[in-house]
């Protein structure tokens, strides 16, 4: 996410009683997750084990719980839960201020577009030209559609990324990481009815031009989508996966997430992917393997009881 | 269901044409299933092999279609056609007289709240405080939100049972058990978008506290969740589940009716529960089985070549 | 698709600027696709392979992209691109003019049912007795709900079909073939919340009386769903399919394309049919197979290690 204008760093670290160590005099221009940020970003990290990675990332600056060293003009927030200062930030930063009206006075559509009844359209959405937005359609605040975009009815762009940090402390509980991340929707994208697709949680979810769902498609926080794609119906794709150009996914597909479809891969319905799989190829299963494979398997199951007549005289 | 007030059952039995055999005098002060009848209710019961469990339950006062012995304080309204009695009874006390406001009057919503645009509120829906409840909800009639509850776009809370007797007499099919129970959601849950959590036929269905559930969540009637249950997207729970505290499902997994998932369990993505599953442990497959077995028994099948080219030759 | 009134062929010869031979002075009555079409009707097709079956299908006037031989009375339309001219005439002749109503002016509603709050019924939608349609339902343009149905909230009817073009000229892309087929709906036919009907492309989707449908199930265009079935939560069915009388789905099934499920078959849970089945028997499985035999082959996997102990040593 980046902020409206830069934020100077000492404003920062009043607001989240941070100790700052470092170039003291420089403004952020964001705040973002390691996997996703630019220089002059704010990134945050709690644990020991992440601590090299985010101080020597593209981030400037780093909300950190311990003084490590930090590079020339970089600096360092410390501050003792950098969770919690992240949510400060976001919270003040990019409050959440729901729109009350069905368009947003600050919402912009572009010539030609048809906005239908019952369409919400959230702050600073933008819609390009030539669009259908169905009755009933749900698109939230600073979520930017493209041109030539029909979107279904029941359809919800935006929602919040399902992320929680799990707490352990007595019994376990979830604490809500705010969502401040966008949709961003290319052109020429078709998304069927019902679908759900989910802000990045810092970042943008992105769904590339001329790509096209069928109804009842999840797709989760900060996910990648290619360009020229075609998902079946009741497909899911968990968070921050990445699917490259011309992928086809069949009917109740199932995608875990940090990982990578190739360009072209073609997943059969029903299938369930839970690591990175080579583009151009078909693939099929629960978990996924290539389909000849799996349906080579499907037929020596099959065989099982004709190898058991040979054997079960053997001791 | 509760009625609002006690009703004699006097008054029921002349409203079901019923011979009341027993305690005359009572009045019912509500009508449920056999699993969740308490004492000083109505229950109904159209098969012999039931009648002693009813009879004989928490209830204390049995619809029934034969004349059986009743023990002391307890009565029988007798009828030829019990189901039929049910549906008069709700019809009579809890009938269907839907708001046509996008807020019911007697809707009440806490302090701190908001309510976005075209999200639909019953009739006595209650919202507790520092509630989000995002554009395109339904909350229909009767159902409890506690405090910050986050409740995402397109979901709908309190839809009715998929609960139908089904009829043979000439051909199949299927008459509607009529739902009058409710949806109650305690504190600090989140549901996603583009979720349907079914009310109770005549019992509740209750969300524990803490839960979070993901995009298209789909969870049947009369299902009691634990706390702090994490469900990801896709999921699907049928009617009358147990979920105890603290299990996690991932996408797409799929839950049966009536069975009971055991405190801290783990269900691997896409599994299918036919039955119930004993807590702390990690399920995979469908049907799911152990989490380690089942990628055992995908090991397993891989090498059925192999077990192939030994035996082949064996006649 | 019927046009409103027939069409003379020399007005839709100059539409989509073909040369006209044969019977030059008949009427349309409308177009369709190879599959529905009725005598009077257009019929378009662009590959030799489908010539013959286009010209000697009910359709009395083919759009054509080479001159062949033409039954007497019949017609040709031969254009170059017979699927750009397909677009052109659904563009002509059922325009979309979306209703900016929530309850379109041309929209009937029978006696004794209720519209509840924020359901939007497009242009010619017709809604029979005693129905309910439950908030922030969608029926979109031409759709036709019988008596005594029930929709819940969030479901769409209507949508588009999920149908495209693949050109492949310089890089893969879609074009969308536009929907102007129509849902229908019989009697007593009740509909979960969140699901979507997707209407035929050129045909009717159809979903026969008594059916019932749990939440979030999807049904593909041109589907056709005979009496009495029942359908669990988060089935999807693709296009095309024919789903005979009496069939029981439970849930998560899906159901591949252009296939037939006979009458009284019953798929259990999770269950993926990529093919037709026989009616009056249960399966399940991904591919799915007769239900006893897939039980059989789970036993048989858990086995496998067994076997492996007899044969281990044989070389």
């Amino acid at each position: 996410m980046k902020f409206d204008a830069p934020v100077p760093l000492a404003e920062i670290a009043s607001l989240i009683h941070a100790t700052l160590v470092g170039n003291k005099t420089a403004s952020a221009k964001g705040i973002n997750e390691i996997h996703v940020v630019e220089e002059g970003d704010l990134v945050f990290v709690d644990h020991p084990k992440y601590y090299d990675k985010c101080v020597n990332s593209a981030a400037s600056f780093i909300i950190i719980n311990k003084e490590v060293d930090v590079p020339e003009g970089k600096a360092l927030l410390i501050v003792e839960e950098p969770f919690e200062a992240y949510l400060q930030i976001v919270s003040k930063y990019r409050p959440f201020q729901p729109s009350l009206d069905m368009v947003a006075a600050s919402a912009v559509v572009g010539e030609g577009s048809v906005i239908m009844p019952n369409a919400y359209l959230g702050n600073n959405v933008t819609i390009g030209k030539n669009c259908v937005i169905h009755p009933n359609v749900t698109i939230l605040d600073h979520c930017i559609i493209g041109d030539n975009v029909i979107i279904q009815s029941s359809t919800v762009i935006g929602s919040d990324a399902f992320y929680y940090n799990k707490k352990t402390n007595r019994e376990v509980h979830y604490k809500k990481m705010t969502s401040c991340g966008r949709v961003i929707i290319q052109n020429d994208v078709e998304i069927g009815a019902g679908c759900t697709i989910d802000r990045g949680v810092s970042g943008d979810t992105i769904i590339g031009a001329g790509t096209k769902m069928d109804n009842q498609v999840h797709v989760g926080h900060d996910t990648t989508i290619g360009k020229n794609c075609l998902f079946a119906a009741q497909v899911g794709i968990a968070g921050a996966a990445v699917i490259e150009d011309e992928v086809i996914l069949w009917g109740q597909v199932g995608i875990s997430k940090t990982l990578t479809i190739g360009r072209g891969a073609v997943v059969n319905a029903q299938s369930g992917v839970p690591s990175s799989l080579p583009g151009g190829k078909a693939y099929f299963g629960s978990p996924a393997g290539e389909a000849r494979e799996k349906m080579k398997e499907v037929a020596w199951i099959k065989r099982i009881p004709e190898i058991w007549e040979k054997v079960k005289n053997i001791k």
